[in-house]
């Protein structure tokens, strides 16, 4: 009988497979007699037990019958061959619109990418509080024990909604109550849900420029028609909204992601205005708007929201954690039964025990005392990049700051497109991450600007960082400058 | 000055609420001097203490400027008031058809209802291991000290896709490797995925009767045009299937769910030719394929299909618990990227701490041992079952059993729907839950048939409650019992 061992995993294994194989394409064919295990053994040159293993295995799968010693079968209910393997897999399978969109939109390099630098200052990282995991650790083994295990509310646990109802009340001036809260799996969940409750396809929806890509990328995907809306010193500019409404639109009030001012009271009342007057549905990502430091925050846009018609959203991912994968959302009353439904048709509810050891920790103070720490820890980081900015850089960069959050980003007014792409890479030469502001907009802006995140780097550091920054500038300079001196010259 | 304190919460924060409220709708207007904090609280009945905490708050929003002692004064960004309050919230939004869809199919009394009894017999109840929380915990705990806590790879953490891949070879007889597995939250997930990569709006699937609702309601929101196919003692009826194929079909070989029987070979190796033939995608939903008992598995569709058209499903919910929410696909070559961007763009992948959690408990042997207790313990439980089936009910009933899982189906063909109904009713008042298989059908059977969760309950109470259920067919045989001796007298 030849068979052919494919070489992969135990020898066993190869030899199932081989019978199997050769079962299935008829070559052993339906009742015939399979050698006795010693004479497979020795024509293989295998040992007698691999070959009794192999066909313990093919008999419990059904392969073959009867007993060692009495004689092994091919089973009769492998009557028809298979056809022949075909390769490569159906090539010509349509793909869905949403799979085309998603193909097309596909570029995670801008939110995914790190250029693995040893100072690196991509946007995102969060890992601030370096007991946390062992504290976090505490939390979840705790709440294992007192966690009922079966499927919980797709709603969220109910103690968590509750910690959120207290923190929002605290934090963020928002009175809700729990059963308008939803609990997600972070921001992107909440923006492929409002994708599934609010837009038909086609349906139109307002973004910010710039903006989080993976927002853009998810509606892009749903297949809605995504307008982008100009953002200034005072965020989303209103008097560029449409006329025409769109279903939605989606706003970072508090910090605009990622070019960093935060959305003026006037503008706030203005797009309330307008989305009331125009009847569409306002989503607020309010990622990081409890991360603030020296400046006042101002009023969210839910709690200004006297209509109904603000669909809140923020995430634990960055006042915790991004590998935790817990957000929430307080939703308006008449799309509160819809969200609920989604929610359970895309996953069933997040996981009960990390929900039941953060409703713990909410309610026992530590993440009182977590978020105290990591404000303080980004606060002093921020200052120590500011003050790293001044000394190396100085005048060459301007500043967009809301004063919260995770990043900086700094514009480049004297510099054109090229000459930033050249100071990145410069810095990259010298060891230090640095991302242009640019693949985040739809349509670039006129000028030059970098994202500097603070998160993953101690403060130390930063003003390495910052000094780097300012070498790279100063080679580029050093580079442009004859072009300038023949220019005065000339 | 006229201030309404509503009555919720703190002194400071209705006091707050209400100068908001004041200041937004013109009544404060912009610019205007607000009351010292002594005449305020003085005013109102409050302690100082109260208003300085409330002005403090409002200062900190941006509502108001100045100092205490200097005066306050309501801020000029506040110049245009808010339009008054609306209610109720936007009347006459429209639905999307996703929506609109769900609302329709939003009957989740089918698969999350309890009936409350003392003895529930509920499907899918799984905390077998009464140790498992402990040991979970501390799984969870190791974890977290270990674990990258930033934003983790959107496929699912390749320790625990290696872990699968081993898994999966070891028990369901599938070869793969790590970069073809998918972690997902669990089936819902993968479903509600395989809908946006595989299904426009009016695409056909084909599921069988009975099925899991929650795959049906998934499909049946997001537009599918779903074909229900029936199944038999043998599985799925492939003779069935539509001369038109379908998009997808999908499938419950190792158990049927929930009726119980496993697809015969024979069946397999048709429904394949099929796909192969129709050109169509088949999804193999493996949700309890490791529990088996006493028979031998049969092999998974994925190890049969030399065509790479099997998406596989399996679940950690049933051999682990439902709170955990992860479980795994294996995707065809063709379709890998899609369903990797899919879970990009749903929520960015699974929580880190607890794959980790699990990749550890697989590879460390604490998954095996816990798996082997399970199925020893599910094993002595349906065997107690059955053996109560056999003392107390007799054959008054048929077993339709695959030998897995953690339920088993029993068909009262002496029976109409209802005296089923009855008999349900009479183990209701004697504290015993039953369920009705009719409700996961859409064409509902021609024989009434129950179904016996045995997971929820220890093997004295099963005992137990197959004696209520005996006693229960007692009471409506006996409540029949005239009829039919009227019949024969007649």
């Amino acid at each position: 009988m030849f068979l052919e061992l494919d070489g992969h995993g135990p020898h066993y294994s190869q030899l199932t497979r081989a019978l199997k194989s050769a079962i299935l394409s008829g070559r052993l064919s339906t009742g015939a007699r399979l050698p006795s295990t010693r004479v497979l053994a020795e024509e293989l040159g295998l040992s007698r037990i691999t070959v009794l293993t192999a066909y313990e295995q093919l008999r419990a799968e059904g392969y073959i019958v009867g007993r060692v010693g009495s004689g092994s079968y091919v089973s009769t209910s492998h009557a028809e061959p298979m056809l022949p393997r075909r390769a490569p897999a159906i090539p010509g399978t349509p793909l869905t619109r949403y799979a085309k969109r998603a193909r097309q939109l596909a570029d995670w390099s801008i939110t995914t990418r790190h250029c693995d630098r040893r100072l690196d200052m991509q946007y995102g990282r969060s890992q601030i509080n370096p007991t946390l995991g062992a504290i976090w650790g505490r939390e979840l083994a705790w709440a294992s024990t007192r966690t009922r295990l079966e499927y919980a509310s797709n709603q969220g646990l109910p103690a968590l909604r509750e910690q959120v109802c207290d923190y929002l009340a605290r934090r963020r001036g928002i009175r809700t109550t729990s059963d308008r809260v939803l609990i997600v799996s972070g921001t992107q969940q909440a923006i492929s849900l409002t994708s599934r409750v609010l837009l038909d396809e086609g349906d139109e929806v307002g973004i910010e420029d710039p903006h989080y890509f993976g927002a853009w990328q998810q509606f892009g995907a749903h297949g809605a028609s995504l307008q982008a809306i100009p953002t200034d010193h005072e965020g989303l500019v209103c008097s560029a909204l449409p006329a025409q409404a769109p279903r939605l639109v989606m706003v970072t009030p508090s910090h605009q992601f990622p070019a960093g001012p935060a959305l003026s009271l006037p503008r706030r009342q203005e797009l309330l205005r307008y989305a009331q007057a125009k009847n569409c549905w306002i989503m607020e990502d309010d990622y990081d708007g409890e991360l603030r430091y020296d400046s006042a925050p101002l009023p969210t846009l839910r709690s200004l929201d006297d209509d109904d018609r603000v669909i809140y959203v923020g995430t634990f991912s960055k006042v915790m954690f991004g590998a935790l994968r817990l957000g929430y959302m307080v939703l308006p009353e008449a799309l509160c039964d819809d969200f609920v439904n989604a929610k359970y048709l895309c996953d069933r509810g997040n996981p009960a025990i990390e929900q039941a050891a953060l409703a713990h920790f909410m309610e026992d103070g530590g993440f009182e005392r977590h978020l105290r720490y990591v404000t303080k820890e980004l606060s002093a980081r921020r200052r120590e990049l500011i003050a790293g900015l001044q000394q190396y850089v100085g005048d060459r960069v301007q500043i967009a700051d809301a004063h919260a959050g995770m990043h900086v980003t700094v514009w480049l007014p004297d510099y054109g497109h090229e000459q930033v792409d050249a100071v990145i890479a410069e810095a990259h030469g010298r060891g230090l991450g640095l991302y242009s502001i640019a693949p985040h907009y739809r349509k670039p802006p006129t000028v030059p600007g970098l994202i500097l995140g603070y998160c993953g780097l101690s403060r130390a550091q930063l003003h390495e960082a910052m000094q780097l920054f300012g070498e790279s500038l100063d080679a580029v300079d050093a580079a442009r400058k004859p072009l300038s001196m023949r220019r005065h010259s000339a």
